[in-house]
């Protein structure tokens, strides 16, 4: 699909040069020459420069043939950049507005120009610094639910999603490192893990839990089999940009069809794992009220997205459940059961992706900067054990645990907030 | 991908001269002039001849741009042939012996030569009359075991699995036709429906049954959703041929990747079809016998395929359950609840995937000669009757059913064999 051999990373000095003549580019106006670049991919795949000019600015995402964080040792395939450009614009669709504005493509050279997006930051520096983006939960929840829905076969017809299901099915590369870095690596002594040296005794434990291995795999074979929706497919909290007004959800190169629960479990397991980290923040204060915002953010997530999906659920138009065998029947109850159940299998395996996500963030090798940026050993390890303890728990627990008050009990509980 | 412009569909006149100068049909002998050719096609799609020389036979399958029971006003594409011949190469890999040996392939006459199966008989016909194959349960159990197993991300690369998939997944039309047919259709006053008058008041029961048509769409999201493994697609009594000693699995054109269960409910489902048509058919005496050993059979089938799943699973070499995590760690006992939990999920999925083969095939368009050739509608009424009701059973309690030998009780009692 890309040709290796035309293919040229960008730098600072060649980007005018070889982006000055595309129409994407002519709205900040100025000449090339003239234009401010910098390069800010911070990143593990790709390159990402931000170019202004006197009119406004674009940033130019280009991926590189490796893994950047790891060099060219680890191979990555250019297409990358294709998957995540489609996905961006079927999102653009589905929930308008939630996306950065793509204004060019270049499927040889791996590169999306789009939006620059300020003042927004990452809501997981954000997260670390204390703040509260007011709208991020709902908007969150409602780009899952319309995502999920409308890319699955409760809207689309039945050979359009087949179609785009086989299109996605080639981003072999990028599923492969969800499929070992988050189910498998964790589990067992894989080259590439790490973790905070106090963990060493809770490593071993969990390395040796049966149960947790069981479930590991079988939500591992829920991701590949499971070719239910579009997913975003990296929905963490560093895949998101907010100011106080407005959400944007960026990076979704891992793109491909999977689980509905997936988005929904990786999306909260990283609110939750800010909730643990936050205690490692607490120099300039305490973050008491910080935790309550983000169980409080959780909970407005999920609250959200059943709202939106029981919403969009009346308006399917797919090959499932379709109305034909409930309201045309004047069966309102059968509809409601049919969604009901829905929910409630999406709830539990959301559960389980939460547990593994949270896992291989402290335990395998793409660690989370909420975590991270805790100097002090011990004090981010007293960190990342109760939130060891409590993604095992929710994993391995998932189908007996009836609400998200639940689950935040048993937050709270770990964290020391409450007593048993 | 095949030329609609140059297909031409073969005639027993015609076929010599077309097919005379092919490598595939020399095994036949003689002069294409002199070939022994009838044309035999007795399915609902496609043209089959069987044309012989003095050397021997060859059987020699054409699709057609139409579903041939109902006419070119129901076009379907001629592509199936390069789906069923894929699925018939991949079938002959994981369970040698199995289908028929292939001669020739071409993709743009929609056409394969394949071995000439005699004295084999149609299984369901077979049945119909009253014979008890003595290896079919068994080689139908190792037959689904092997396919289910190696077509899977347990045994095959993740690459070579999803580009697979892939491949598969542009058999949409054919997809359709399972997704209507089986999962939605039944459920409501489909316009190709038919059944037996005599339900009438069953039929209006079992279309205002929520529990029913709740589980049916479910099965259904599992179906378009779970790409666990390459499913022969349509693997009833009518797609096996037998001799006493021989089994072949032949018609694998629905063939795409979809969940373990559906193969071995589909297959289970039509043995227990054949097992409440028997009433119908003791004209020349009791079946009583043939109830028990098709009861037998299909409990036979079940655990050979668990048995050879079993004896498979310290082989898998795929990205799930590696032996990493449980084997080489010394922990048996994981890798064995993985299997289990597994097998328990493909058991309870079988279930709901036969209690709606049942009814399609009964409610539906495809009717099953089991029942068809009851030419009394009140005696095949009566046949029928205990059937839905234990498709019904079976789909909507299918998580609390814990054994073959409880659902064997319940046909038992559905068919006044034994009471209550």
């Amino acid at each position: 699909m890309n040709n290796a051999s035309t293919f040229k990373a960008l730098t600072v000095e060649t980007l005018p040069s070889r982006l000055g003549p595309l129409d994407g580019l002519r709205r900040i106006g100025g000449e090339p020459g003239q234009w401010k670049i910098r390069e800010v991919g911070d990143g593990n795949l790709n390159l990402v420069f931000i170019v202004e000019g006197p009119k406004g600015g674009v940033v130019v995402k280009q991926a590189l043939p490796y893994v950047r964080l790891v060099g060219d040792s680890w191979p990555l395939p250019l297409k990358r950049a294709f998957f995540e450009y489609n996905a961006l614009t079927r999102q653009a669709e589905r929930d308008p507005g939630r996306v950065p504005q793509i204004f060019h493509f270049d499927e040889a050279q791996a590169l999306i120009v789009m939006e620059y997006l300020h003042p927004h930051v990452i809501l997981r520096r954000a997260l670390i610094e204390g703040q509260q983006p007011p709208n991020v939960a709902r908007h969150l929840g409602l780009f899952v639910a319309r995502n999920l829905f409308l890319g699955s076969d409760l809207a689309m017809s039945a050979p359009a999603k087949k179609r785009d299901m086989a299109l996605f099915a080639d981003n072999i590369e990028l599923c492969d490192i969800t499929e070992n870095l988050v189910f498998t690596d964790p589990y067992f002594a894989a080259k590439l893990n790490r973790h905070t040296p106090q963990l060493d005794d809770m490593v071993r434990t969990l390395r040796a839990d049966r149960d947790l291995k069981v479930e590991a795999q079988h939500l591992k074979y829920l991701f590949t089999a499971s070719a239910q929706t579009l997913l975003h497919g990296d929905l963490h909290t560093g895949s998101v940009m907010v100011t106080d007004d407005d959400t944007r959800v960026i990076d979704p190169e891992f793109a491909v069809y999977g689980p509905m629960a997936f988005d929904v479990g990786m999306l909260l397991a990283n609110f939750w794992m800010a909730y643990f980290s936050q205690r490692g923040h607490e120099e300039n204060g305490s973050r008491s009220g910080m935790r309550t915002w983000l169980l409080a953010a959780a909970t407005e997530i999920w609250h959200t997205f059943r709202a939106e999906f029981s919403r969009l659920w009346p308006t399917r138009r797919g090959i499932l459940y379709p109305t034909a065998l409930y309201e045309d029947q004047g069966d309102l109850l059968g509809a409601r059961q049919a969604l009901d159940h829905l929910l409630h299998d999406i709830w539990e395996d959301m559960l389980g992706f939460a547990g593994v996500e949270i896992h291989r963030r402290i335990l395998g090798l793409a660690h989370n900067a909420d975590f991270e940026t805790i100097e002090d050993e011990e004090l981010r390890a007293s960190c990342e054990r109760p939130a060891l303890a409590f993604g095992r728990h929710i994993a391995v627990n998932r189908r007996r645990i009836a609400s998200i008050e639940e689950v935040h009990a048993v937050a709270k509980l770990m964290a020391g907030e409450t007593r048993p």
